[in-house]
């Protein structure tokens, strides 16, 4: 039986939440916002081709559509809540669909979040996700609050994904150990939004960023809002042994920086808050590395300078991934 | 000098707006939602090719793009307040963008829609908006509400938009005077959401719905989730006379009743708040007609019948437009 559009959306994403009054089916969702809290909303647009290879599992491509927008909501410090889903599709895929709905929706029940509405329409592969969450006032945390002295943290580890872009397919791949392989495709497709993270830095952080484009163009615009600089140490950014020696070459340096796609959140706080940084990172199950310092605002156009271990600082090239470059 | 995608964002999209916490520039932006109200949300994707043509005037399309989404809102009885946009672009085109944003921001500013949020980012042309507005709880128009014995109402005139998009390049379009054009024209592109009688009819209607499929398709949403029928009577839809006179062709008389693309409001309510629904009308001076009844559920597997003027029913094909069939 052909699927028309009006039964997919029915058929694959609808499912009973709560604090949802009106579900997918009407011209509009209902939710009920919790008394007082600011709603937070983000929207993201992923393309074939450009932010997933043509041929891309549906399923963990449902998970990363979802993950990379919760990670936008960890960045704030809020509790994601709802989500809608705009999909454009070449044509009706009813396996391709399921194993998309089926990675995105798993996602979706492990944070909570009711999908509550979206739109499917024909054309190429297209997907857009909005994500709304609930913050109390005045708590979110935001790009720019950082101030001078502040330490900067960044969580879990940098760079896997990166080295994945930069090695799948090619001739260093093969040369990788399976286990390796694994960690670093586990780390490209299905990364681990820092939600709880977020959450427990509420009143703590003085700002947060989530690490999607690279850490010298996320942490840049930290500094850019807040009008300061940053100083951080090339040894201290953490990295896993496999994605530290890659770092030795070039190309390996450039995707420990400015890869991005590793999702994991980089902070600032005041340095007499490290007992509580640290106490958040383990209520959220997740380690947090102390990479350098927020400095006044200097001179230099660059906002955010690397120390080598000896203290000069490292030539950088490439300032992140920005599309239209 | 290019245009980064995180200028784009900023230079033509940005503009301070009341009941926006933190707008376009962090992770997420932050609203707040009136206190008890509910949250309406919708999601809407027009891609290229299929939702509008190729070389589209960007103006207009800024205007449709955001026309459509906010006559779901009325479809509601919602007040729209916060939207977000996603835009995927084949390459930087500063004056497309300038275009867009104007028609768009245009709009936004006469229904006091603020822009929060979105994405730009490289890829065939595809927008994805999501907006949001606010309800009273329990006074949202739905769908499902429509009662046996209702009167079937539609506002404005249907048929334009259909019969633009029939005839525009065709031997018939040369034919047709130039204000005729004009007027069509006018429909297709730049429809007016009718945002002021959703508000109006809060607490008169019993179900209602946006006319953007079709007449026939969108009643036909109406009665299978309230679980009725619809008699309507094919003289009483409302069309101008260019309109209705092309209606006695076969293709004019299903772009009458299974064109779409109108944005009207159909809508149900007790015979007795006759006098109410034309004073909510007057009030959004806007003109409202009465098409038809609904009837209980009836056997027949089509749930919207059309009478001709003595009551026969007319076969019917095409039931809108539906983007996998």
């Amino acid at each position: 039986m052909a699927l028309s559009e009006f039964d997919l959306i029915r058929r694959y994403f609808t499912h009973g939440a709560r604090g949802v009054t009106l579900g997918v089916g009407d011209d509009a969702a209902l939710v009920r916002v919790g008394r007082g809290a600011e709603l937070a909303v983000s929207a993201d647009m992923l393309v074939e081709g450009r932010h997933f290879l043509k041929g891309a599992d549906p399923a963990l491509l449902g998970h990363k559509t979802l993950a990379v927008n919760l990670s936008d909501m960890a960045a704030m410090g809020a509790r994601p809540r709802w989500a809608t889903l705009a999909i454009a599709l070449p044509k009706v895929d009813e396996a391709w669909l399921g194993g998309f709905s089926r990675g995105f929706m798993a996602l979706a029940r492990r944070y909570s979040v009711a999908l509550i509405g979206g739109d499917t329409t024909r054309g190429p592969l297209t997907l857009s996700v909005q994500i709304m969450g609930e913050v109390p006032p005045g708590k979110a945390l935001r790009r720019d609050g950082a101030k001078a002295g502040d330490d900067i943290w960044v969580s879990g580890y940098l760079g896997e994904a990166a080295m994945a872009l930069e090695m799948i397919g090619g001739r260093g791949w093969r040369g990788l150990s399976r286990d390796d392989r694994r960690t670093l495709e586990e780390r490209l497709h299905a990364p681990t939004p820092r939600v709880a993270l977020g959450l427990a830095l509420r009143g703590i952080a003085h700002s947060a960023i989530d690490v999607s484009d690279g850490l010298l163009a996320d942490l840049g615009h930290i500094c850019e809002r807040s009008g300061v600089s940053a100083t951080i140490e090339w040894e201290a950014i953490p990295a896993i042994p496999l994605v530290r020696a890659h770092a030795q070459t070039d190309s390996g340096a450039r995707g420990l920086l400015s890869g991005g796609d590793d999702y994991e959140l980089c902070f600032t706080a005041s340095p007499r808050r490290r007992a509580a940084v640290m106490a958040a990172a383990a209520r959220s199950r997740v380690r947090v590395t102390m990479i350098g310092r927020i400095e006044r605002k200097a001179r230099s156009p660059a906002p955010v300078t690397v120390l080598d271990s000896v203290g000069r600082a490292l030539k950088v090239k490439a300032r992140g991934y920005d599309h239209f470059r």
